[in-house]
C-alpha cells in the first residue's frame, strides 16, 4: 500500500511537473486539415467527451450542422443532420484530435487553428481562432450566412494577417511570458481575457505593421481584435491543451489531464489511465444571466476551455481576477476563496504563475483525482453560459464537476494499478 | 466657526466634486510654443514649485542646459549655465503653465504636447509625449547626442503618427474610460502604468493601420509604445493637471489642487488659495533601488507626477496594484494599506475609478489641508527615484509630503478666511 502510494506520488510530481515545466508558444496558423491528426473531411470535431448523435445538446447538434453545411458536405442543416444520423458525416471529441475548441467547439476540415508548440516537450496543441465578437456564433450554436460570412473572414483574412505578424516577429510567441502577465493584470485567463488580449495586441501590432500584409485587411484585424475581450482565450486553450498532454499517459499518475463539457455530460481523463473518459452529468452554471436571458436559457456546462482549469487556470486562478468575481457575485473576495479551495485538490503550485494579490504565491495546479474523493471538493469551472437555442452567450457563471466522473476514474484507477502495486 | 466650516465644506464638496465630473480626454498634440500658456523661446519649464538656479538639484539643472541647447538658445550646457544664472534664460514651474512634468519635468518651446481637455468644464492640460524606454533620458536630468536624436524623433515622427491615428478615431480618445479600466488592471496609475499603456496600444492601433500615416514609422511608433511601460503616465498626468485645475480656485476649499516637487522642495496648491505654492523640503524615497544603484544615488523625492495622488489616483489607488507593492516591499497588503490610510485625508470616494479588490470602492480623492493638521497623515507618493547623477531611473518608491507645506497652507488659509468666516 505505501509503496503503491509512493509511486503514484512521484508519477504524480512527474505529471504536474511537465505541466510546471512547460513552455507553450505561439508557432503557427494552419487548416485543421494540414495539421490536426486523424481528421478527415466528413469528420467534424465538437467539445466534451464523445456523445451519441440522438444525447447531443441543441446549440452542438446545430454547430454541426452548421459545420457540414460550411464544408460543403450537405445543403441544408436538415440535410447535414440526416446524414450525422446516418453515419455519412462522422462526429468526434476534439479533445481526442490535440484539439479543444470553445463552446460547442465545433471544428471541421478546413477551418484554420492556432498551432501552438510546447517547447519543452515538443508536442502540439490546437484551438480555432476566436470568431467573432458578435452574440451569433457558430460556437454557440448558429449558423447563418452572417456565420458563414464571419468565418469565411477569419478564414481569408484575420488568419493570413496574424500569420503574417507573428513570421514578422520571428515565428514564435511565448504564450506563458503573456498569461503570466495576465494574472498580473486582473485576468483569470478563462472568462476574463481582457488583459492577455491587450497585450497581444500590442505585442503584435509593430509586427503587423512591419509585415507586407495588406494595410486595410490589418486595420480590420486589429478592429477585431479590440472588439474581441476574449480573443487571447484560444490561443490560452491551444496552449492549455499542450501542457495537459504533456502531462498525460504517466503510468501510476492519478492527475487529471482534460476536463471537457458537451452540455450533456462532463468528461475526465487521468494520466495513468490514458485516453479513457470518465464522466457524470454536465451541471447547471451559477452565476449571471446577460440582459435579455434567465435561468432557464442557459445550457449546462459546454465547452474544452476547463483546459484552463486543468493547468491552474480559470478557477483556480480566480483570486487574479476581482473583477470577475464582481461581475458574477457581487463580491471580489468569491475569487480569493475558489482559489484557495482549490488548493485542497491539487498537488503544486505554479511558480510561472503568481497571483499578486497573493503575494505571488502560485495557481494551484495538478488535480489529484484521490484529493478529489477525500477531500469532497468538486473542481470549479469559471465559465460562460451558452443559451439553449443557440442565441449566444446568456451569462457567466461557475460550475462544478460531477463527482461520478472521478468516483469511475478512481475505480479505473485501482483496478489498473492494485495488480501492479503491493496493495 | 460653524458657519466658517460649514462654508469651507461646501466649497470642498463643489472642488472634489468638480475632479469626480471631469472627464478628461485626449484631443491633440501641439508645439508646446503654440498651446503652453505664457511660454516664451527663453523661457523653460521645470518640475515642482519655483526655485532658484543656485539651488536647483543637479539632474533638473542638467536638464535645464540640455533643453536650452535642444533649443538652440545656446551652444553648449556650460554656456546654458551661465545664460539661466544671468538670467537670458527664464525658468519657471510647469504648473503655472497649465502644464505638468515628469521627473525633472524640463519642458520647452518647440517639444510636442499631449492636449487633453476636461470636456466638463472646457480646461486644458498639457505634458510632455513619453520620451523614450532607454534610461539616458532629458527627464532625468541627461542631455548627449542621443537624447536629442530622440527628442527629435518624438517631435518628427512619433508625434505626427500618434495624431494621426488621433484623427482617424475621431479627434478625441476618453482617457478617464482607460485610467478606470486601467486600476482593473493591476495599474495604479503613477508607477505602473503598463495596463493603461497597453489598453492604449489596442485602442489606437487599428486607427493608425487605417490612417495614412506612413507605414515604417507607424511599425517605428508601435514598438516604441510597446517597449514604453510608462508610456501612459503622460497622457495620465496631463488629465491629472486638466482635472485637478477645474478645482483650483474655490473661494473657501481646502482641497490641495497640486502636489509637485523639484528634488530640493515640495509644493502644495490649495483651491481657495489661487496660485500660491506652499513648500517643505522634498523627502527621501523609500523603496528598491534598481541593479547599479544604492539608497546614496536617490533624488530626493521629483517631478509634477504627483498630480495622479492629487486627483485620488497613483498611492492613493495602490489596492489596485499588488504587483506593484510586491516589486517595492514584497507585500501585497501594502498597497491596500496606503489606499486606506488615505481616506483619513480625503473627502470623497470616486465613484468613476474603482478598485476591484474593494469591490468597487471608490480611489479616496480630495485631500483636505484641514484633515491632514488634524490626523498627522501626511500624503503618500508612489514614485521613480531619478539618480543624483542623471543617470536615468535609479528605483521605485514611495515619499512623504512634508508636513511643513500643510502647517503653512493652513496659515495662509485661517488668514484669508478669518475675515470673511464668523470666527
Amino acid at each position: 500500500m505505501t509503496d503503491a502510494k509512493q509511486r503514484i506520488d512521484a508519477a504524480n510530481r512527474e505529471a504536474v511537473g511537465r505541466m510546471i515545466d512547460s513552455l507553450p508558444v505561439w508557432v503557427d496558423i494552419k487548416a485543421a486539415k494540414d495539421v490536426v491528426p486523424g481528421l478527415k473531411p466528413n469528420l467534424i470535431l465538437h467539445s466534451g467527451p464523445p456523445i451519441s448523435w440522438d444525447r447531443m445538446c441543441l446549440p452542438q447538434r446545430n454547430a454541426v450542422c452548421g459545420a457540414a453545411v460550411y464544408e460543403g458536405l450537405a445543403k441544408t442543416t436538415a440535410e447535414a443532420d440526416k446524414m450525422v444520423a446516418a453515419g455519412d458525416i462522422e462526429i468526434g471529441p476534439c479533445h481526442e484530435h490535440r484539439t479543444v475548441g470553445s463552446m460547442c467547439g465545433v471544428t471541421s476540415y478546413t477551418m484554420p487553428v492556432f498551432v501552438v508548440r510546447n517547447k519543452t516537450f515538443g508536442n502540439e496543441g490546437y484551438c480555432l481562432i476566436y470568431e467573432n465578437p458578435g452574440r451569433e456564433k457558430l460556437s454557440f450554436g448558429a449558423y447563418s450566412d452572417n456565420v458563414r460570412r464571419n468565418l469565411k473572414w477569419v478564414e481569408e483574412v484575420a488568419a493570413p494577417v496574424l500569420l503574417a505578424g507573428l513570421k514578422q516577429m520571428g515565428g514564435e510567441m511565448n504564450l506563458r511570458a503573456i498569461i503570466a502577465r495576465a494574472l498580473t493584470m486582473g485576468d483569470e485567463c478563462h472568462s476574463r481575457n481582457y488583459a492577455s488580449t491587450a497585450t497581444f495586441a500590442m505585442e503584435i501590432a509593430p509586427h503587423l505593421a512591419a509585415s507586407s500584409c495588406d494595410r486595410k485587411e490589418m486595420a480590420a484585424v486589429l478592429q477585431f481584435i479590440k472588439q474581441s475581450d476574449q480573443f487571447f482565450l484560444h490561443l490560452t486553450m491551444a496552449a492549455g491543451k499542450a501542457i495537459a498532454d504533456a502531462a498525460a499517459g504517466i503510468e501510476y499518475s492519478s492527475i487529471v489531464t482534460a476536463m471537457a463539457r458537451n452540455g450533456v455530460e462532463v468528461g475526465i481523463r487521468v494520466s495513468g489511465l490514458g485516453d479513457q473518459w470518465f464522466t457524470g452529468p454536465a451541471g447547471r452554471i451559477e452565476g449571471l444571466m446577460f440582459s435579455g436571458f434567465t435561468a432557464e436559457d442557459g445550457q449546462n456546462d459546454l465547452g474544452d476551455s476547463a483546459i484552463t482549469e486543468t493547468n491552474g487556470l480559470g478557477a483556480f486562478a480566480h483570486a487574479a481576477s476581482p473583477s470577475l468575481a464582481l461581475v458574477k457575485s457581487g463580491h471580489a473576495a468569491d475569487g480569493l476563496r475558489f482559489t484557495e479551495e482549490m488548493r485542497a485538490i491539487t498537488t503544486a503550485e505554479n511558480p510561472n504563475f503568481g497571483i499578486p494579490a497573493l503575494d505571488s504565491r502560485g495557481t494551484p495546479t495538478g488535480i489529484d483525482i484521490r484529493k478529489v474523493i477525500e477531500s469532497g471538493v468538486l473542481p470549479v469551472i469559471d465559465t460562460g453560459i451558452a443559451d439553449k437555442q443557440g442565441r449566444g452567450q446568456a451569462g457567466v457563471g461557475n460550475a462544478r464537476v460531477p463527482m461520478e466522473a472521478f468516483k469511475k476514474a478512481l475505480r479505473a484507477f485501482a483496478e489498473r494499478y492494485s495488480a501492479g502495486g503491493s496493495r
